[in-house]
């Protein structure tokens, strides 16, 4: 950013204990990382075409219109800039708006690539990298969706034509939900149930195309449309997810996606040698993505939350003297710090993802499964425990962000309506996330039941080789300070959770099946999952903070950071931590103790803490979160620029406000 | 409700255990509550003007046109139905929609009642019946909100021509939020510093004439619009929340209201006898119909998940068969049957607070003050407590049951997140929730204070009076069946919270200062204020249930919905209940037990319980909440209804879309 004109919070950024310039860089990853996003963003921010302020006024037509312009502009950018490809990347994140682009990058260019042989990835990709074709991802149905095995949707193979016959045998079997499929998209890889002679033989990716690359009609057989609204002003409107019914479509055999399994010219369904986990790739690189998103919505909405925070003032004034900014009230400490630890926690754990994705890749080629189930289960439970957290489910990210801003941030032009309202959907997206935690249940029940075995638990779950001493150690903080050790929080939030998993382990097994077990107490199972997700956290948060560090003050605020991450986990859960016998009341105490102290510390830093997010106006899209805190006249200013201001008399007057008043008998008995 | 023609939940209805048209009137309050407003939402739902479905594809102007009309049309009604006023509350209630008439009924009128002089509502108080004026509420100000006594408006007296002047001095000063205030309201009461002779009185309210009553254009010196947009399509933006300036604007000394204090012609200012607590019975009374709006829009979302859940199947079939219901899983249940239970609990607790305000009312006029402060800060608590679980602070409400109806939910059409964003903002009007739990907290801190001075505690604070015993005593749970005892539910939660009030009372002495003690413990504080909010709902929980109750079933439904929504509080809020020494980890294990087992017994009863809420399909306004379960086929249907959909083709296609799946070149590098 550079020096604003004015800078109400230049008094906040002078307090600051840490160098501001260096926490950036550590921030974005390193320092290329770091130039690439800086300079990425300043190009979107100054680019009218990307404006975003006019976006909630906007009625759906003219919405999804402009976010056409706003993506054909994005494409020709890229290319007159020569962008590299981390570049792109990060252009189009900083372009901030939901578009058919994300499916066809993110979700139908993967899918041909991890489940597409050699063959078709050479016939495809070239295309679908040029945007000669667009595609999206048509998985879920109307009735169908976290159990993807339960699809209607059918491919026949003809024998006679060497053709699939693509077909929506029932209402419920209507795709529902795929992103750009409403309106854009050209092509989709369709998941449907394989049928051969009459035999079932599950459930399989075809390539279809679905509109004319001359007029982009939709091809004969086909009904395409948008499912309409969905939650918010703007927010995810600017995506046409999509309505698609196929009425006997015919494709060529070979756009079967024949990776995993083939089937050959004379109708016999193969297995490839390639092991089905292979697939477990791709979800592992895609729910790392969705962990970083989550970072990035939940820091956007903290540094909102902690700017005006600092800008507004309410009560304590006695002489006339200005009154205390809300920032300085401890509730609103304790609402908004473990937010920006949170969001600091969730960030360093989604750049440990995209190593494990590449340690995973690794293994992968060197035919090494063995950390698969554990890397999925790991990843499976971050994204949905990031995703919560940030939506809300278990403790409110963004929403409270908002509420921490008063009546202000209930206006579209706070940023935080739409910030929310976009982001919530990726708690169900990808994975339920209740049904993603039940598979990290499933896993965790699975690896203690192994253990006496000697089968050596890895990754992510290696402390639960200490069983032993993690089932019979009992807390030793004395002192408030003693909650500062990392080793002490380690441990703590290792006991707890293995506690919480032998507890279910030990109460699933009086039940008639183990399975009837797991269903009845899947509510317990669901705590023990998290506990879990928050143990690894809190671990990567302490691995990080041991790394060596550059800048004056960065480790030191960092550590601070991590331990009010940690212990206000431990202030929220503490039922688990005292119930398991870890710790005891009294610790507990001093933990909360320790944390009101750790609030202090934090509250000059505060400000300088999301400046290190170095997001640029534009980005944050919030008029209470400007970095020059000029919040008052902004927000005045923005308010004529809505439609009901274009005239002083409303237009409905004369037909409806004008009898009401000019009545010339009393009208009602009221 | 009439039967309809399909009812795919006609199996789940079966299974009720009890008498669902006896639960309706519990519901309601009376049969007579019940017929009234049975009747009204069949009015309202059959008639045409007050459709919603097709509010969230509205751009601004035609959504709020939209609403002027509704407003008109219902007083037309109301007049030409001859409604009596409690049946026109009704009427406006099932409208569903918030207006410029919430504010001019809700809180203008009251104003003037409360706080205007036996002859100021002589005048004033016909004509607003009338509807001849039309008024709102102008209190907050651009740069201050919770904090009334830093308002900035000056009304300045002139004793020359015997007028007040009312001034914005500054930008900071402008209202901001008002309801009605933008484009509706011909007058405000305005609440103005009184500064007479240079000397400033404080805030005193005032009737300001803002728009000629022949053209309805602002009056000379008054700038006057809309704020914007808000949070959610539809929503709140149905609303003129407004800015307003005042440029030496002058009124007739006999606008400002004078009950408490006035102004006399020689511009002396003179209190009156009237105590001011006065003004806590209209507090008590507003907040106690916002109690009530939180237990009708938490039901409304539990209606929804409830219904959709039952008719949702993922998973679990072998052969064929269908699929398992949602709501058969344990997790879905112990997601959803705590809220049914809250919804009820905030129901019974409302029905309470409308005795209270009674009460209340009472006292006042045989000039009885004594319970007035606890009757205020119980009102302030449970608004704060109610609206905070309805829309997420502590635990998630709307949004939760968004999310129990998986990606369905997100859309529109479900009717979730305009139920969500229309509510939200009570967590701040009337009141941030955060400031008046900590003034529950000051009062009891107050009140604990004074238990040795002989004072006994009245009202809800009255179990405080038996300190001694509930400080030393010890849950005596042995099993889990114990855990049903109304008793002992009782003593968990008056344990939990006096003992919560002391621990804090204690922490503060050892401050240098009361007050410095209550600022940094206030994280703290706040939890002890729930916990003690907490003990109201569930104790006027346990009294409804004692009461006498007709039909089958009924009080054995009820004494189930009552335990779910203690024993969830205790698994939620375990840390507090073990780490003050009341219960043990066993004892918590144990109510964790029998939480599930009621699980169990609420199941078959799921639909009859929210079928008990008498909602029709108009009010509820969700296509997955549908009296009779149809839930795919009209999703469908409504999907085509969106502006996109107008033609197969979007509107973007030739300029944005062609040109890239065109492209003669290849365009990229990438
Ligand atoms: C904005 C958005 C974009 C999307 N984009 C795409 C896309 O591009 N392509 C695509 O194919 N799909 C897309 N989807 C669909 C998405 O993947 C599904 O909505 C998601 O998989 C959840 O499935 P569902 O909606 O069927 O939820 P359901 O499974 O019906 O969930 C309903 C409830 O049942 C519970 N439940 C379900 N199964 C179990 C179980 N076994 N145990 C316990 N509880 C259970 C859930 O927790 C939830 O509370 C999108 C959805 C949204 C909202
Ligand atoms: C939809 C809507 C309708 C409204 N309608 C009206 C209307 O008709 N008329 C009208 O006059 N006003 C209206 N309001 C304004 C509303 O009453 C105020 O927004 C409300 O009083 C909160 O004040 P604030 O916005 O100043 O919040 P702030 O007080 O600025 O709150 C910001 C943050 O500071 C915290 N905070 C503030 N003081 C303290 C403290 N002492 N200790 C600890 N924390 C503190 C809060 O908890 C919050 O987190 C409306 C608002 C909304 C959103
Ligand atoms: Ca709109």
């Amino acid at each position: 950013m550079e020096a604003p004109a004015v800078d109400h919070l230049a008094a906040e950024r002078k307090k600051a204990q840490f160098d501001v310039e260096a926490m950036k860089i550590v921030w974005a990853g390193s320092k290329h990382a770091f130039d690439v996003s800086d300079r990425m963003a300043r190009i979107v921010a100054s680019d009218p075409v990307f404006r975003k302020d006019n976006r909630t006024t906007l009625g759906r037509k003219e919405l999804f219109n402009n976010t056409l312009k706003k993506s054909a502009h994005a494409w020709k950018r890229i290319y007159e800039l020569h962008l590299t490809e981390e570049e792109a990347s990060q252009f189009r994140i900083f372009i901030d708006e939901p578009g058919y682009g994300d499916l066809h990058w993110g979700m139908f260019i993967p899918a041909i690539k991890g489940q597409g042989t050699e063959e078709q990835q050479k016939k495809w990709l070239p295309l679908a990298y040029k945007m000669l074709i667009i595609g999206c991802y048509a998985q879920t149905e109307l009735g169908h969706g976290s159990n993807v095995q339960g699809l209607e949707t059918t491919a026949t193979f003809d024998p006679k034509t060497d053709e699939f016959v693509i077909h929506s045998p029932t209402l419920t079997s209507s795709k529902w939900w795929p992103g750009g499929l409403g309106k854009v998209s050209t092509h989709a890889v369709v998941y449907a149930r394989l049928i051969i002679d009459g035999k079932d033989h599950g459930i399989n990716g075809f390539i279809v195309q679905l509109r004319s690359l001359d007029d982009h009609s939709p091809l004969p057989g086909i009904v395409v449309g948008d499912i309409g609204m969905k939650f918010g002003n703007g927010a995810y409107n600017t995506m046409d997810n999509g309505v698609l019914r196929f009425d006997h479509v015919r494709i060529p055999r070979d756009q079967m996606l024949m990776r995993v399994s083939q089937v050959t010219r004379e109708g016999k369904y193969v297995q490839s040698d390639v092991p089905k986990q292979l697939l477990y790739g791709t979800m592992v690189f895609v729910r790392q993505t969705i962990v970083s998103d989550a970072s990035k919505a939940l820091s956007r909405a903290v540094c909102i939350a902690a700017r005006y925070s600092s800008v507004r003032r309410q009560f304590g004034s006695q002489d006339g003297s200005p009154e205390t900014q809300v920032i300085d009230y401890k509730t609103q400490q304790s609402r908004l710090f473990p937010l920006m630890a949170s969001a600091y926690a969730f960030r360093f754990v989604g750049e440990w993802l995209k190593w494990l994705y590449n340690d995973v890749t690794d293994r992968l080629r060197a035919n090494d499964f063995s950390t698969l189930p554990e890397a999925h289960a790991c990843t499976a439970g971050l994204k949905s425990l990031t995703t919560s957290v940030t939506a809300s489910v278990m403790k409110d990210g963004i929403e409270e962000c908002r509420k921490l801003c008063g009546g202000h941030g209930y206006l579209c032009s706070s940023g935080l309506p739409e910030l929310f309202a976009a982001f919530v959907p990726t708690c169900t997206y990808e994975g339920d996330n209740i049904v993603l935690l039940l598979q990290v249940a499933r896993f965790l029940m699975k690896t203690i039941s192994r253990l006496g075995s000697g089968k050596q638990p890895v990754g992510t779950t290696a402390y639960m080789g200490k069983i032993q001493h993690l089932m019979q150690s009992k807390c030793d903080v004395l002192t408030a300070e003693d909650w500062l050790k990392p080793s002490v929080i380690l441990e703590a939030f290792e006991a707890r959770a293995i506690r919480m998993v032998v507890n279910c382990a030990k109460n699933i097994s009086q039940f008639p099946s183990q399975e009837e077990g797991f269903l009845e107490l899947s509510a317990d199972l669901l705590d023990a999952a998290i506990a879990h997700c928050q143990l690894i956290i809190v671990s990567k948060f302490i691995d990080k903070v041991q790394e060596d560090m550059q800048g004056r003050g960065v480790k030191e605020i960092l550590q601070i950071l991590c331990s009010v991450y940690a212990l206000s986990l431990v202030h929220k859960h503490l039922g688990d931590f005292i119930a398991t016998g870890y710790i005891t009341p009294k610790q507990g105490a001093l933990a909360n103790e320790k944390l009101r102290s750790l609030y202090s510390q934090l509250r000059p830093n505060a400000v300088a803490l999301v400046d290190a997010f170095n997001y640029t106006d534009h980005y944050l899209g919030s008029i209470l979160g400007r970095y020059d805190g000029n919040v008052y006249p902004k927000l005045y200013e923005a308010a004529w620029n809505d439609p009901l201001n274009d005239s002083v008399v409303p237009d409905g007057y004369h037909e409806y406000i004008k009898p009401l008043l000019q009545q010339k008998v009393a009208a009602a008995r009221l």
